[in-house]
């Protein structure tokens, strides 16, 4: 089965805004065994899109389509599906009701352009998005089908979930693809492939591929395969998975979709135990990933954000000769910081960064990148220095990861 | 003058790499006048590409490729450019001399696929690559222009500024593009839409072509025009922005590239003033966009999460009667919450967040999503309810952007 994806929008055609919806489409569609054959950006121009439709309803057996799908008057797919399929535009009374209910969430008016977003052309099957105006389009065309969805990444990605791939299963019989990611933090991806090298040899035996998936901090493993059997592929996945732990169990905090703040929060409900953080160069983004988490106020107090000298003397209670005799980025003055906010919010554990996350900022001992990160319980503090490479969004986001990582292994030294 | 990328790629197909090379380059060429009008990402299989040069070769100008000039064996572009163009390989000598010198300071030994690198097109012009072992080329065919260059983002980027670009400058005569884009908060697409109708019918007479771009919260009004003059293009956009500014300044918070984060950072720099936030709902993500800025220590504080009811009472001060007496999410609470943590910081503003972020909470009176924003000075103390019918993420990251809004509002009413 092979799959096109048909990007439509100026914005990117401009360098402004990137696509990120092709890469995120193609992922799932490869997972679910369709193969992706090419991608097409194109701007909202009839021609246009019109010539990349025909291009890949020559190749492909699916065609799926992104953006222009607004109510301005900049955003013309439908009219071109319409045209391009030999049909006209309907006004859909379920869409309508669909827009009708969004609005009124945000309180807002409808108006004539809304109206026009209920338009769908004759020939197509609605799929109703929940979360905006614009419906998603399903086209059966001689065994062809042609998906049209909103390019509002949420939008797209609700829709793609929970109303195309299950059409997709439904109406093509596709191979089972069995993936299972493993998760690991700490080691570099080289090093990684030189330790598992004998492993990854053996998975070839079993029609078993491997994919190295590097990003800040992590590098995940995907092994894939396919079949008809659903058992046979997760159970031979299974052992080898169990014998990469053997190998490199110290360095795996999880599976698939699993985050870190999520195995954090699952580990402290099981202990029925809490949870504070006292940050200075993270500046809240670690409370920020414990707090995205469905159901965290059950484990987690809060956090004391001391972006300055003066917060983490009056706030936290940091003894200021101890900012003035180790420097406010050292091994001391993050324990403390982790002691005392665990103490104020009384928690069971806290946390605590401070560092330079850049560009500004550093010493001649700890230069820019720098992060002393404290995890404090009832038994112990300890603290790690990290020196992080990268610009400051990134650094942040490192020394976030890294401070996650200590709490878990603080927690389960024996977690696999 | 119009031009098209072409990327190859199997690991850009499979969405285990997104491409941002095409819209680093899309960028570029448009701030020099040359439209790109159709992205197109293929496999690294011969026919898919020939096909995607073809297509382009019969559109545009300018076909610029990236990817597929590695020395392994699935990386095949050079010989398919050679049979397309009906020519052959030839060794270039002068790129074995950059291979041997790229290769020599990292120690690393040239091996036989190295040795494949040097070769090239007959036809091409080397573009020699200072950062890597893969060469660019340049083709001029028939008054066309094909350039391929290797797909590591860093080496294309400098093939690009320091090659492509001054030759293309030479070869084409190009107009100018003028881009201006205003961001607007606080008003839907559509009602944007119907507000400023009439003026987006002058815009035609201007030669000046808009485009909305809406996000989370935001919509974004591009308005782009090309010509031979820089400053002409300069003024009649401005005369329009002004023209707009008169119709919907209120929504408009900036341009280009501004963040409300630094507008706001930039706003408390130039007032010489400081600022903290209280953090229920938002559990410190609005600390973090807030410090996610370059500099940001110089006027912010830091942050007090108080993600239970204890904290609140506790760390900062908020009566445990109002609490009781007007619920947890409320506009006393948020008041108090953002008054409480200004004297306590000692900042000229602060901000308080108290909501439902979802999926759980919610009273009768106020549901899931419903968010309090306060926002204290000297002054005063003011506070919106909001209510975000989205997923706890997206709530979570409107209610920053609202309460950023808040403040930069409280701060210049008469900032357009």
């Amino acid at each position: 089965m092979r799959a096109e994806i048909i990007t439509i929008g100026e914005e990117i055609l401009i360098g402004q805004v990137a696509d990120t919806n092709s890469a995120w489409m193609a992922a799932l569609l490869n997972q679910n065994g369709i193969m992706v054959q090419r991608f097409t950006t194109v701007s909202d121009k009839d021609g246009d899109i019109t010539e990349a439709l025909q291009g890949a309803a020559g190749r492909a057996d699916i065609i799926l389509l992104t953006g222009g799908l607004g109510p301005t008057r900049d955003d013309i797919t439908k009219n071109t599906l319409a045209r391009y399929f030999g049909t006209k535009l309907r006004f859909d009374e379920s869409v309508m009701q669909d827009i009708e209910n969004y609005l009124k969430l945000y309180n807002r008016p409808i108006n004539g352009l809304n109206r026009t977003q209920a338009e769908v052309p004759e020939n197509c099957t609605v799929l109703h998005n929940k979360l905006g105006t614009a419906p998603g389009m399903w086209f059966d065309i001689n065994g062809k089908v042609f998906v049209s969805l909103p390019g509002v990444p949420y939008e797209m990605k609700a829709l793609m979930s929970d109303e195309v791939l299950p059409r997709l299963k439904q109406k093509f019989s596709l191979p089972f693809i069995y993936n299972k990611t493993v998760l690991t933090i700490g080691i570099a991806e080289s090093a990684l492939a030189e330790k598992i090298v004998s492993w990854e040899d053996t998975l070839q035996k079993d029609n078993i591929s491997l994919a190295y998936l590097p990003s800040a901090e992590m590098v995940r493993l995907r092994l894939s395969s396919s079949g008809t059997d659903y058992n046979t592929l997760k159970e031979k996945t299974g052992c080898k998975v169990d014998e990469l732990i053997a190998l490199a169990g110290k360095y795996i905090y999880g599976y698939d979709n699993d985050t870190l703040e999520e195995i954090i929060g699952k580990l402290l409900i099981q202990n029925g135990e809490t949870l504070s953080t006292a940050e200075s160069c993270t500046g809240g983004y670690l409370a920020h990933r414990i707090t995205s988490v469905n159901g965290s106020s059950a484990y987690f107090k809060g956090s004391v954000v001391a972006y300055t000298v003066e917060t983490k003397v009056n706030l936290l209670g940091v003894k200021p000769e101890n900012i003035e005799r180790y420097g406010v980025v050292s091994a001391n003055v993050a324990e403390e910081m982790a002691e005392r906010v665990r103490k104020l919010q009384k928690t069971d554990y806290a946390i605590a960064t401070t560092g330079f996350a850049g560009p500004g900022g550093g010493t001649a001992e700890y230069p820019v990148g720098t992060v002393w990160i404290a995890v404090a319980s009832k038994m112990q503090v300890q603290s790690l220095r990290f020196l992080f490479p990268n610009r400051r969004e990134r650094n942040i986001h490192a020394a976030a990861i890294r401070a996650m990582t200590m709490l878990r292994l603080a927690m389960n030294k024996h977690s696999a």
